[in-house]
């Protein structure tokens, strides 16, 4: 057992790793999605070993700073997000996250407080990234701002269900979102409509705040509860830039995200 | 179309999460392996299901500390790593951490560095692993140091180029391990012999840091580099232990590791 053992590291350990680097982004991106009706099961496993693969280093922040997917994971995207795996995936964040909110031990001054992220973490803007490729398209700020006006952005259940558990357990809840202030009473009733109540603070960005770095913008806000004596117990985020940088939280959560990326 | 993303997106994000949480710490840890011969394909695919989802949220810090992976992840983590999953995950770090490495415009006073962590990073220790369960037992301190005694941890492939690689650029190389000081003599053999040479400093724990948290006692290293005016460009590590704190890197690298936690 021992020997064999071995045999297969040794085996695994000494392939030469292949030189070719595959470099999403030097890759063709189409405007118009093409979504081969059928791959081959050699090419289907590649593509989702190479895709899977890909996913990992966008969610464990090792990815350089990129703009659209993989074009050979458009369909890789799409079925993770609306298949089980996305909603599993969200459901063990909420779970893990509430485990860990239940366990802090309160000064009982309500300083203590939980940081949220607002899109792709309370509310998914899905039902817009259906009709733009799954983040395969080149994001379009007037699209998109065009959608957020509408308003309707649905919440995302296991979010809805820890926050709602956060605000049992009295923590103040901060929402911190890159949203810019002019979105803030669509904003406000998008969240109402879609189940969120009782938040203490709603942060949008300022006009002279626009063209920080998320991680920047996000840090300045969080260094500034901190200096207002608040202790950040948690923050949840669905980018790197929501849980990186200065004052960070005791613990972070990070939702999974593959469509796109905020420096 | 539209009409038909909105319908899909209603019906996933308005289903009721279950309310069942399946804690893995409550799970009973046997001694003694089981792998079932055979799943029968639905109770696989949950397996599998179940099973990334962890591993998304071991690899993103979202679990809270853990000391053996799920009873039934046992399957799912052996495949992974001895499969092609975890090699293609290890280059891909490697790759994303190279283009990094060639990216940083040196300011020429020999003061940019690397920092590496060593096991599960530079040299592997899953002939070890392939004996102990895939982190399924829990860790035996005494076992493992056996095991590192004997010194004959293969290489990583994928990290040893990318160190050839960060070496040639001319960065410093810190090694900054968690092994203890009296392993300086067997890692340094066992690090040559795998193919690494010419780092700058091997930085173990001294006795009265051996019940520091990974955490803190690499942060307090990496305080004092950069104190001694050293920028640390890159961080390399599989856990998140070795790259969260103080004195961060410009950009860390995390390599994948399911199969034990270091807090």
């Amino acid at each position: 057992m021992k020997i064999c053992g071995i045999f297969l590291v040794v085996s695994l350990f000494s392939t030469a790793f292949s030189d070719e680097t595959s470099d999403p982004y030097l890759l063709p991106k189409p405007s118009i999605l093409q979504y081969p009706s059928e791959h081959n099961k050699v090419g289907g496993e590649e593509v989702n070993l190479y895709c899977t693969s890909w996913r990992f280093a966008a969610e464990t922040n090792n990815l350089a700073p990129w703009s659209t997917i993989p074009a050979e994971c458009a369909d890789y995207v799409k079925d993770y997000v609306m298949g089980r795996s996305y909603s599993t995936d969200l459901e063990r964040v909420s779970e893990e996250a509430s485990i860990f909110a239940s366990s802090v031990e309160f000064s009982g001054d309500g300083k203590d407080i939980w940081v949220f992220d607002i899109d792709e973490t309370l509310l998914s803007n899905l039902p817009y990234y259906i009709d733009h490729g799954f983040g395969l398209e080149l994001f379009d700020h007037s699209e998109f701002d065009k959608w957020v006006e509408r308003g309707v952005a649905p919440a995302i259940a296991p979010s809805l269900k820890l926050y709602q558990r956060v605000v049992d357990l009295g923590y103040k809840i901060f929402l911190l979102t890159g949203r810019k202030e002019s979105h803030r009473l669509v904003t406000v009733e998008n969240l109402i409509n879609a189940g969120f109540q009782n938040w203490d603070k709603l942060i949008l960005r300022s006009p002279d705040e626009l063209h920080k770095m998320a991680t920047l913008y996000k840090s300045e806000k969080r260094d500034e509860m901190v200096k207002e004596g608040y202790r950040i117990r948690g923050n949840s985020g669905d980018q790197w830039s929501d849980l990186l940088g200065s004052s960070m939280s005791q613990r972070s959560f990070k939702l999974p995200n593959p469509m796109y990326y905020i420096p």
